[in-house]
């Protein structure tokens, strides 16, 4: 079985961001917003069945952990309140796909967070969604959009979620939304910031000695982080850290989400199997052919096939870490398939 | 020979740094900034020769260009009069320095930038630097201390610098100084960022078809870049940019602060040697010693020893490539050695 752990809902019924771009023009101009549009089974399984369906079948893979758009997650737009409607609206969405298509997706959730806000309404939304039989969530560690306002993930401000995806035995991903600044465009710069100064905050601070159960997976191959494994292991080091084997890589799990041979070979060389999981965020960053290759640049399943892994570890890469880190996704494979 | 593209001055004396605190304390205050301290010849040897002239000679390499330390910069502190003085204090420290080693270190300037005043300063103190022999200059793409106030590095705001570096014929390293803020560790989040927002800002616009003789080299390997050098290869197509090989890569160029081999290997895998020049940042930002190899981190000439180049590849990675982007550089070398 082949699980594809990062995969957002890019192509939703234009329906669906039509009623968010009115939700934002009430909330500017002060009206009340509009009911949220009726948008059909059928509508919703063409946009899937032609996109991230058909892919997921054309390159071999089975399951993914299929959650909101990421880039138009937009915590930083309209107030608190917009963005629990918002996350409601997407989050009912991806659960009528995985309703839809309950051998094919497992729903992950978008939280309403608001910079500066407490996070109840976030601790909430998770609840709600663990009931509709989501099985993780996405955790924007900037909901300010780029302006970075929020405290470091280790800070307590955080641990009313955490204490809440502890109990629902829920992972996080780690993963921003659009960015405000010209000065970082979103996937080419904020997403693998993001992925990089998480990692960091993490090896700063002592966050899994509070909470050892929790679980976070940073993207993108975890930003620049393998890339510069030695750095990392010098200034876990420097800081009187504990290496960060034990320090951080039993809660810490990385994607695949890197679009070129050599940079999946680096993964797999300096990162242990055991905290790779198998992702291709299709259809996202990325969607042209590799002029080198002639694929798909997010096609990462054949990067994963040409490693030279046994078929034990292939398997551990392609669903058994998935099936460890979402333990609500491995109850219900066990009870359905 | 062997060329380290990137030094900084991390052991200046002691007074040279308390001279800074308390200039920041008198712009506080309101009084006027004391006399710059007397430093001695042999306090400035000293400091030198037990610290990175010991390294070089050690690790076998024989000429480091060589700039203020980089954290200390602070081009958020103070305001544009003590950024002025701040960076001739530190710019004439390293100018005693390559007039004491002449034949082991060249000058790299800091420049008096602060967020939204226009570079005036900046390009006069570059002036100053090359008459007194300096061979480029360090660039900081976010003098607000990463609160990133500044326009992207292909905004006309800074075209004033790249007129004059293209005049005087000297490239630029592309360096953040200190964090303002707990969310980004300085050497372990804030610099591989920047690194990674410049590179992502440059693919973004077409700043090298206005100024075709710029020079820019990103530190830190890249950043995040060439881990993920298929995301760029793909982005650049998206946004309709021409093959990074000529939208960029006549004009940008990494240096090899990674620290460790398999973060070197990718390195070179996925970036043509013309572009790849040899540096360590030592001392820089991490000073320990790896316990997988027994050696430091940051000797980074062992593990581009460890490739299998030839030895005119070699010497293309180690001198021949900074000798021909640092052009003030070739012309001391041919004249004095």
């Amino acid at each position: 079985m082949i699980i594809d752990c990062h995969g957002h809902y890019t192509t939703a019924p234009a329906a669906h961001s039509e009623w968010r771009e009115d939700q934002l023009q009430a909330f500017l101009t002060g009206r009340p917003q509009s009911a949220y549009p009726s948008i059909s089974d059928d509508a919703i399984r063409e946009s899937v069945e032609t996109n991230q369906l058909r892919l997921l079948r054309e390159r071999g893979a089975d399951l993914t952990i299929f959650s909101p758009r990421a880039s138009a997650m937009g915590h930083h737009e309209g107030d608190l309140a917009t963005g629990i409607a918002w996350a409601r609206a997407c989050n009912d969405l991806i659960a009528r796909v995985t309703e839809l298509f309950p051998e094919s997706f497992a729903g992950v959730c978008q939280l309403p967070q608001y910079a500066g806000e407490p996070l109840d309404a976030a601790v909430a939304e998770l609840r709600r969604c663990v009931d509709l039989g989501f099985v993780g969530l996405n955790l924007n560690p900037d909901p300010s959009g780029a302006r970075w306002t929020s405290p470091p993930l280790t800070d307590p401000y955080w641990f009313p979620l955490y204490e809440a995806m502890c109990e629902l035995d829920v992972p996080g991903m780690v993963h921003v939304s659009a960015s405000c600044t010209p000065v970082f465009h979103a996937t080419g710069a904020h997403y693998l910031n993001a992925d990089t100064t998480a990692f960091m905050q993490l090896l700063q601070g002592d966050l899994f000695a509070t909470f050892p159960q929790l679980r976070l997976i940073i993207p993108h191959g975890g930003g620049a982080v393998p890339y510069h494994w030695g750095r990392y292991r010098g200034l876990a080091d420097m800081l009187g850290k504990p290496p960060l084997a034990t320090h951080l890589m039993n809660n810490v799990f990385f994607d695949t989400c890197v679009y070129h041979q050599p940079g999946i070979d680096l993964l797999f060389e300096v990162i242990g199997l055991d905290n790779i999981l198998f992702g291709s965020e299709m259809i996202g960053a990325v969607r042209g052919i590799d002029p080198t290759t002639g694929h798909h640049f997010d096609d990462t399943k054949r990067y994963v096939d040409a490693l030279p892994l046994t078929d034990a570890e292939r398997a551990q890469v392609y669903s058994g870490n998935a099936r460890r880190v979402y333990p609500r996704l491995e109850a219900r494979l066990t009870s359905t398939l």
